[in-house]
């Protein structure tokens, strides 16, 4: 039997103490979280950005990640979206009663490799066990705060032109949480696009291609985002379907369970709206990097039916996208 | 049958949308907020101090709060204890499905009306509905920017010398929840001590008075803190027992459960370390406010046995308050 978490470990007393320091100061340690005050004290530019999510997904052990890892990202990618370079994160956990103290160990580990990435360090965090049954195993806030770098890079600023580009295949996250919540073994390998964006808009950033909006495509993927820019910059947004990249993998969980891949979530997408005369510098750019390799010009901002987004089969045919209603799949992120 | 939240209301979709600004916008709005971005961009002073905590509390309502009331309180003070004027707050509400939309809107409400004490906006937020029995009711995480207008209020600061001073009676959240709980009608009408701090501290710091360590004794209570302070300053703190406020009600319901006074949540009380030459000033401040005019002088900073908090009695005993152990009440914030 391995060892527990136990409700303790979240009363504010000896026990708390030890899960921090043999836990989280050891695999976040910092010197700013080391200093154990009741906020950190951070030095920061005069423009942040400040951002905040909770992390529930179920299964917390995925292909491709687990509660960690999305965690971490999640919040760094807010930053990212914004052009902020994400420098601080704070860290709640809400913890059941029971969980194994190994599962934990491995969470925060991930946890510490993914903020490697980016750069980001974990400054300040909060722990809570409450008794079995009042969360199912654990939920993660992250709330992060990042430097901006590039200013007005708005869902407000979407422009007639606009080439509208997608970083990868589309659909992931959502399709392995599904698969392997139906059990369903993909013999592929399927597993989540979960990473950190921040690589891919700093280049981008360095060599002075300013999208004019840029969002990761998460709950309500690549659909949400699009009628989320359509309606906001009062522009109608028309893609090409077969400009879109889907895997097979994904695209055939669709075809099983009747869903469509642009609703599916996404954590580590980002959909870009960038001038016509960058889109091809853009491509180039992301292309040189593992995770958005397939990236692809998707479409384009229109005028022909304002807060609308439209896509054109193949066939001459268009039809809308629509945003997603209803709760696809619970717990995704 | 009231209206009830439902799964689609966290799923990123169009129902989410409405939630958000039916009633989040409603009662949050602000011009940051209202930008509706992956992340809030703000402008701050170089210095700032950046806190989180989450709040599982059970009950969601209890006498003189509800979990929304605490969920501002709780950063806002973390801020105001590092001598940082509470700016700009994030909330991320973690929800069962099939919570009453009515018991969310009191929540919202209250935690509007609480961000005004202090002057704090919500900039960003997230909500998740998670299925029924994922978490009990409603979890919900602030995180905090301050600003910070004095440094060196520490943990670390203490000094031989230094009076050691509570804001109010102790103990109140904690009896008050542990009351609710049993079911103990008391008849005076005890109710927590949840209250935003940081005008208390304005007015000191308006006054130059710096303390050398502040903390509110959240969970772990009056122990917690001075044990901390003695151990992380290396020092002694002598503790006079009859100088410690504590209300008949907490004091009986104490002598009833065996519990201590001093290991009970307090989520409007705080704990400062002044040098002795200010220590009177520093009662005579906080004796102008309603939720510290009970505030008391309750002993010292000493090198009698360092790392230790000593309770010396009016019997001319003595003996060590110790750091709690264990968890006194699971779910108290």
């Amino acid at each position: 039997m391995g060892k527990r978490l136990l409700l303790s470990h979240g009363g504010g007393g000896e026990e708390s103490n030890q899960l921090i320091r043999e836990l989280f100061f050891k695999h976040f340690g910092n010197e700013i979280l080391l200093r154990d005050e009741d906020a950190a004290v951070l030095h920061v530019q005069n423009k942040i950005a400040f951002t905040t999510d909770s992390f529930t997904v179920s299964p917390i052990f995925f292909s491709g990640g687990n509660i960690g890892k999305l965690a971490i990202v999640g919040t760094v990618n807010d930053l990212a979206m914004m052009g902020a370079k994400p420098l601080y994160i704070s860290c709640g956990f809400m913890i059941e009663e029971g969980l194994l103290y190994s599962e934990l160990e491995m969470i925060v580990k991930t946890m510490a490799e993914e903020l490697a990435v980016s750069g980001a360090k974990i400054v300040c965090g909060d722990t809570k066990v409450v008794p079995k049954g009042s969360v199912d195993k654990i939920f993660i806030n992250t709330s992060g705060i990042g430097e901006v770098q590039a200013s007005d890079i708005s869902a407000h600023n979407l422009e007639e032109g606009d080439a509208i580009i997608v970083s990868r295949d589309i659909g992931r996250h959502g399709a392995t949480i599904l698969a392997q919540r139906e059990g369903i073994d993909i013999d592929s390998g399927l597993s989540t696009d979960c990473a950190t964006l921040w690589p891919m808009v700093e280049r981008l950033l360095d060599q002075n291609i300013i999208p004019n909006a840029m969002r990761d495509a998460t709950r309500g993927g690549l659909a949400a985002v699009l009628n989320e820019w359509a309606m906001t910059s009062d522009i109608c947004i028309e893609l090409e379907e077969q400009s879109i990249p889907i895997s097979d993998d994904v695209q055939g969980l669709c075809e099983i369970f009747g869903f469509e891949a642009s609703d599916f979530a996404n954590e580590g997408t980002f959909v870009l709206a960038v001038k016509s005369e960058y889109a091809q510098k853009t491509i180039e750019l992301l292309h040189t990097f593992e995770n958005s390799k397939t990236a692809a010009i998707i479409g384009k901002a229109t005028t022909r039916k304002k807060q609308k987004v439209i896509i054109n089969t193949a066939w001459g045919s268009s039809r809308y996208l629509d945003l997603p209603k209803g709760e696809l799949l619970p717990r995704i992120c």
